[in-house]
């Protein structure tokens, strides 16, 4: 059958793939110098927050992509203090890194303030954080930034961005990666989202563990784990390790968490059989689980 | 965007979600005495068969779906000869089932012949198994097969049907399962599919662990996994255990598997956060994982 009117429909044409969602009325919309932003209220999934046509979250499933996004990361660090969020406008990534107590700054660097401020008005669960004293939002290109940032200034970095073209393209290339690189202390951690298993393992995965080696980090892991407002309802996570090992996480106990645990982050770190070796592809063979 | 005729959409109405993908021809249609079966030739998804307007399979992504409705059930159990599939007329799940050289006769019992008539037709891959002289294909109706099939007569049951309504309904019921569970040896395994963990966790799953238990299988759990092609794209599927524990699995090595391995089934065994202990719900509290 066809859809009519009452649904937002992002299709992802070079996949021929499309994810929709009945809406109920647009909430918000605003061509900023940078993106095109939309908020919608959802039937079934709460609020629904769209840049440039493509689902950025749902107040339904989001928890699933920001838990992803900071506590492997963080749990892989034996104890970060220091956080950069690149991206991640809509700071439900940041909320996620100030529930650990270790965390004794974190900085978001994102180009685009609007994002935020509609975070602010429409998704005020996901931005309640932003006032911890610990919390520096910055409005600006996030590639300037690491350019100009002190070497061995933070413990973790998340990039948060949108899909690898336009504006958010660098950010899955060696160059940035150095950048990053040069900002982490050792042990450090870089995480960033790297689209879908099923559909991007060649497109995107492969080429960013390549970045990632190129970059210096000489340890890598690709997470996975669901999220179906996201083409394909299957997503992915990439780390990239300084001095460390993605399977030595420490055990994070965080009783407001919905889909993270020890034991989840040790099943999205078990690769999918048609993957090969691509989610792990630094570790010996032979090396088990 | 709204999405134009060239699309395929299935729409989850009481979810407010749709998937789509984007079709270049119907290869066929036809109406059964029990319901509309479609096959869609897509753009990048491979062949699409629909039932009642209800994706059934793509070509893509239907490796995930069939490996998980076999692969942990029959691990599950320590040598699994005879094994019942009701429904699966694709014959997707039957063809992993044949893949463990330990199984004997693999009954396969689908209301309607058409399913498997056309997935011969249109998905030859998945019936390729079907001359195997271990294979019985029935068309009658399962819940009727069951009620007269010998007692202690299979060692695995696969319930591989579709959603929980109509002619399916009463898959999911404790009747139904209680002969299961009378056609099941000990011990035994029975597998259900169990719909989405974040759409039906409370709908279905949490009623089927009911049913379950009214009909005497003690020990229960529910994994979980990526299928993109069905609604939110994040799939459940249910055990039902006679004499054994879901912890307790043998290692299953095939290397034709695209998705299974022993590290997966663990992963899916993981509950996610937000379920507590519905998936896993008569293990004693503090029982790990």
């Amino acid at each position: 059958m066809t859809l009519d009117t009452d649904w937002f429909s992002e299709p992802l044409a070079s996949e021929g793939v499309a994810f929709s969602l009945r809406v109920t009325s647009k909430l918000h919309e605003e061509r900023t110098p940078w993106q095109y932003i939309e908020v919608y209220e959802t039937a079934h999934w709460g609020r629904l927050l769209v840049i440039d046509g493509c689902v950025m979250l749902t107040g339904r499933d989001n928890f699933l992509y920001h838990e992803m996004m900071a506590h492997p990361a963080l749990a892989t660090h034996p104890a970060p203090r220091d956080v950069l969020v690149i991206g991640g406008g809509d700071c439900g990534t940041l909320r996620e890194v100030l529930r650990h107590e270790s965390v004794t700054r974190a900085v978001q660097v994102d180009i685009d303030e609007a994002v935020t401020r509609a975070a602010e008005r429409f998704f005020p669960e996901l931005t309640a954080g932003n006032d911890d004293p610990r919390v520096t939002l910055r409005f600006e290109d996030g590639v300037a930034y690491l350019r100009q940032a002190p070497a061995a200034s933070f413990d973790v970095v998340i990039i948060d961005s949108t899909d690898p073209v336009g504006h958010a393209a660098g950010l899955f290339g060696a160059p940035f990666l150095s950048d990053v690189r040069r900002v982490l202390r050792s042990p450090g951690v870089l995480v960033q989202q790297s689209e879908s298993p099923l559909l991007h393992a060649e497109s995107v995965i492969r080429p960013l563990h390549g970045a990632l080696a190129e970059a210096g980090f000489a340890a890598r892991a690709t997470l996975h784990f669901p999220v179906p407002s996201y083409p394909s309802g299957w997503w992915s996570a990439t780390l990239g390790l300084l001095g460390l090992e993605p399977e030595a996480y420490r055990t994070v106990t965080l009783p407001e968490l919905r889909y993270y645990s020890a034991a989840m982050h040790q099943a999205a770190l078990t690769p999918p059989a048609f993957c090969g070796t691509l989610f792990r592809p630094d570790r010996p063979a032979g090396g088990g689980t």
